[in-house]
């Protein structure tokens, strides 16, 4: 169903500027070099607006994005689609790879978020074993990237997408926890590094210290 | 790494037979005319054997689909696999097609798999609320699947190689909730047999009464 809002931007993007999976709809758009409008939502607000309500009714979450006035939601949904559309450039041609790249980005949705969660929200000896599981899969991700420039090879890709945006999180991740990622995990810290030089990238990923601010206050942390 | 376990078979299935997740990896395999050998993982004892450990170290869990030796861990992994090593078929071409049917499957996964096992494994009240919400999650895929004879159209695919595994535990819902699918989700169930008519799924599916004798031990219903 075409919108108003749709008639002069084929393509929307329905986001939180704090939100790290919408920063991976946002970064891939960027990549492939499609131009989109850019609708905030505050998460901090706890009414959804008629927009998030009326094209996300399941989850009223975000991202969303909205193109040709239909909605595609899910943030890895979201990176298929882009690929899908204005690819294929994010995603290795060989379905093994493919496959792997898919993997990951499961871990990351499944293991790496909810531990960042735990981690977070706790304290004492919970906030500890949350530290160390933390610590764990960012050295597992440090693995699977070993000596490549990017997780996929030499180029930008699809995990590297998905990834990424949790990077505004790791100067909290020491703050809160009292480790040096440059120590702990210099591989992937160099990675990031690499990232953050991309256009796509530096132009999504906001401020370390505001995020961790925000996290501040949503989880209570002193 | 190629073992000899994949001399003599290209492409090797470990899961365990109760497994809505591998069924998912069974029949897709089935409708694309692929033969595997079927490795049991057996999840009621406790310990992984030494291939789910050496295939699946991050997880250790099942489905496995082994092809070459090399590993594809997660369902909806291995479907999205098995359709390019072996598709197109299983997906729509459209791309907002296709999203659509990854965010549904995400739906099944996210939300029926939890509900499924609070509603299972709960008493009292909160059975009751979880067993309005498995209602309620079914409609709403009834409502997905409209009129269509299965959920992409005419042709059998992954979203319904996604679902119907579910449907072995229709009659554990029933027996559990006290009442009866065919009124509650007429379509759906509609569906249900006319997917039950394919090789791919009947060749599959468990015994429906073994499934919940099964549910009933590990949940300790009485």
């Amino acid at each position: 169903m075409a919108t108003s809002e749709d008639a002069d931007h084929q393509v929307t993007v329905v986001d939180f500027w704090a939100n790290g999976f919408g920063m991976r709809a946002r970064i891939a758009l960027r990549e492939l070099g499609v131009a989109f409008r850019y609708v905030e939502e505050d998460l901090r607000v706890r009414e959804r607006s008629e927009l998030v309500r009326r094209m996300n009714p399941v989850h009223r979450s975000v991202p969303i994005l909205i193109h040709g006035g239909r909605p595609v939601c899910g943030s890895v949904n979201i990176l298929q689609y882009v690929d899908e559309v204005w690819g294929p450039t994010l995603f290795p041609r060989d379905p093994l790879q493919r496959a792997h790249a898919r993997f990951w980005a499961d871990f990351v949705d499944q293991k790496v978020f909810s531990t960042q969660t735990r981690f977070l929200k706790s304290k004492g000896d919970e906030k500890e074993a949350a530290k160390g599981e933390l610590l764990e899969q960012l050295k597992r991700l440090e693995e699977v990237l070993g000596d490549k420039t990017f997780f996929a090879g030499d180029e930008f890709g699809f995990l590297d997408a998905v990834l990424i945006p949790f990077s505004s999180m790791f100067h909290g991740y020491e703050q809160h926890g009292g480790f040096d990622l440059d120590v702990e995990c210099p591989s992937l810290m160099s990675w990031v590094r690499r990232c953050k030089e991309r256009k796509s990238v530096k132009g999504v990923l906001p401020d370390e210290d505001k995020m961790y601010e925000l996290h501040k206050k949503w989880y209570g942390i002193e």
